[in-house]
């Protein structure tokens, strides 16, 4: 029966390993570097990170069993559907030979697929005996999914919230605070980082970078205090393929093969997520897919960026990493879509775009919401913003076949809800909302 | 394998009819009278709704056929989630014999379980030319829930909703006016109604029975404009059957059968659709599972309410059921669970609590997020403040059970989730969250 609107798999046919893509990468990962320029080994990064997750970061295995707790959390909402875009694709008017379909990761507890990789850092910490996890938070995603799996852990967690969002996102906070999760206004007075800060500029709104700097100071200064990111590392793409690998089991049972793989990139975990387990598809000769990252024109990485050396963060305190880069100090224009406001990219991701084995291309924000708006009357579910750059890409791709009278499968990755976005629809429906195009010259922040 | 945690229904597999507890009530249903007490007619009710759904307000059939339209839909997001919450009975360190279990309906597109009657609604008013659906909202949920089923089936949907929260909620008006909707603040300058309350006083910050009364006098007075309700009535219990039809057949997947069986209850939609089901199940001798509804202390109408005749609105537009009432013109304290704050219930439930069928306690606000917060860092989901009254209960009936060294399985209906609740919370864990005892006279409205 291949003309389901949902497909789901059995709990039983959920993988139990994850795809590195690092063995099948077209050739070796250029090292992180510490800040003179030295290759960083993992003893430096231990401060840091649980063991575990510093192995999967220059594993060689392509497959990486998923711990039994992991997959058992994992089973409270994967694996995730896979829906057929059955309404849009009549809206669209597109003849039978065209497709669109989505994974979506909405269902998780935190809306989004954050948690797919907070709950395994998450385990591999509790495993290590470590007490607290520090993080950063810019509006409050990341956060909460990280705060949601230290609860199932029992490991405390400890977010660092740029001022601005901190204070003008209390609901947000609240539900970190929910879930057992410390927040604090960052720049705060408990670290030098934020201390130095604050003498500087007593009012500061905070930005992402320090208060990545202040999250990665309480891990280095306490023994049982580790750090922990959301995007862009090895690890935490690793962790984001359960997506593709379901997706691909899916797309089976709807006996349909993808011509062309979708998702949104920020940092890029959850493009990663889906993508990756389809570049090895094509590598293994089952797959002919495309695969199309979508950036914000406001952030441009991938299509505008240099590719080198650059550090994660604007206070140089993260490994320097070869990606492509805006700038570790370029901060974007204030668009909705908070997720994809980061100035560089996975080093994975961006070597495959130099590579020419992942296309990238950058939309404008008020198509994404008019995308987003025509999907969510036509299926029902209201996306993040982040997620609308896919569905934008996905519908001008199926528009395109449809024009020029082709047959073509479209797979794209919803990767969270948007009911915690709706200042961002209200902005939309009273036509408040603008574009921020970095080729004008747009790269202040003017809201969030 | 019965030591799931989450048991997903094939798509194949779910209902394809509702559950029509009509026939099978202790004794007929007293009929809804109009103002003078004369027994209302289909004819009168044409104006409002049609007829499909006023066939089934008094269908004598035990099972009704959901049309395929209707099943193409809900096909987006049921059959939903049957979840057993084994870190919540770890938590509470339940003898293996006792079991909590609960279906979750927050997979909605809505959040929660409205929708599942917004679908049928929209679709035969679509299917007898209606082009527009007039409705009230307090929070904004049930209006969020119709505007997305209105934007699913191509019909305008126009709501209002209560001046203060219209103000107050900016964010869920953006959701409805997101799908398509139509959003007045109310009381407004349209109706009859609404200028002849703003005639008493410019500066009323409404009411929900004002909302309902403007928006049934759009439907009576205009030909292509039909009414809807998101509660209380009997097609609406109907159509909420689909919840518990599905939870017999993953509980049997499960392999266990409830001795209770939960749901909170403000119109009592989500509490019968859960429960009626398996009360046939009782019945039939299948089961033995007592059915528990949850109301708040602050608006306890099955519990010290009074079984009599009353209006469905305070401005007594609508007809006289035979039902609970605190009275209609009874104002609940402000309590974050809005979708409790109803004065009346379904007469259904109120039947079935009245022959002792169904039993019915009430609770206090600040208990139940006690336990909602205890269930989130256990499973991972943000309750809604009205599921929250369910899980209060469960877990009491869980320790009951485990205190007695009795085996005990305890199912209940988790109806949403608290993604768009987050003040609530953020009150909550501020601890300025307060309870409102009606038996202790409070009945004013203070927040929302």
């Amino acid at each position: 029966m291949p003309d389901k609107t949902r497909y789901l798999l059995d709990e039983k046919d959920m993988p139990t390993a994850w795809y590195n893509v690092l063995p099948d990468l077209p050739k070796p990962l250029d090292p992180p570097l510490d800040a003179e320029g030295n290759p960083i080994g993992p003893e430096q990064l231990a401060v840091l990170f649980p063991m575990e997750c510093i192995k999967q970061e220059m594993a060689t295995e392509r497959y990486i069993d998923i711990p039994g707790a992991v997959l058992d959390v994992f089973k409270t909402y994967r694996p995730s559907p896979l829906m057929r875009a059955k309404q849009l694709e009549k809206d669209l008017g597109l003849p039978e030979g065209v497709k669109i379909l989505y994974k979506y990761e909405g269902v998780s507890p935190a809306g989004s697929h954050n948690p797919n990789t907070a709950i395994p850092q998450a385990y591999y910490n509790m495993q290590e005996g470590i007490a607290k996890i520090s993080t950063e938070t810019g509006a409050g995603q990341w956060g909460s999914a990280l705060a949601i799996a230290g609860a199932l852990f029992g490991i405390e967690v400890e977010v660092f919230m740029v001022k601005v969002s901190y204070e003008q996102k209390p609901y947000r906070r609240a539900l970190m605070e929910t879930y057992g999760g410390t927040v604090h206004s960052s720049p705060s007075t408990l670290t030098n980082a934020g201390r130095h800060v604050l003498k500087m500029d007593p009012d500061s709104t905070g930005s992402l970078g320090i208060a990545i700097s202040e999250a990665v100071e309480v891990a280095a200064m306490n023994a049982d205090t580790h750090y922990s990111l959301g995007s862009v590392l090895n690890h935490v793409c690793l962790h984001q393929t359960i997506i593709g690998l379901e997706a691909i089991k899916q797309m089976e049972m709807a006996d349909l093969e993808p011509d062309v793989v979708i998702g949104c990139i920020g940092g890029g975990s959850n493009f990663a997520g889906i993508a990756m387990p389809y570049y090895y598809r094509r590598k293994q000769g089952k797959s002919n897919a495309r695969l199309v990252a979508v950036e914000p024109k406001a952030c441009p990485t991938l299509t505008a960026g240099e590719y080198r050396y650059d550090f994660g963060d604007e206070a140089k305190m993260t490994p320097q990493m070869m990606m492509y880069t805006l700038g570790h100090d370029f901060v974007p224009a204030g668009i909705h879509a908070g997720g994809l406001r980061y100035h560089g990219d996975s080093p994975i991701i961006s070597q495959l775009v130099h590579e020419d084995e992942v296309e990238a291309i950058a939309v404008n924000q008020v198509a994404c919401f008019d995308a987003a708006v025509k999907f969510a009357r036509a299926e029902g579910i209201l996306p993040a913003p982040e997620s609308s750059h896919a569905i934008l890409a996905a519908i001008d791709e199926a528009l395109a076949a449809k024009e020029a009278g082709e047959d073509k499968v479209v797979l794209f990755n919803l990767s969270g809800h948007g009911h915690f976005d709706l200042s961002a629809y209200e902005a939309y429906n009273s036509g408040k909302m603008v574009d921020y195009d970095f080729a004008a010259g747009a790269t202040l922040c003017e809201n969030e």
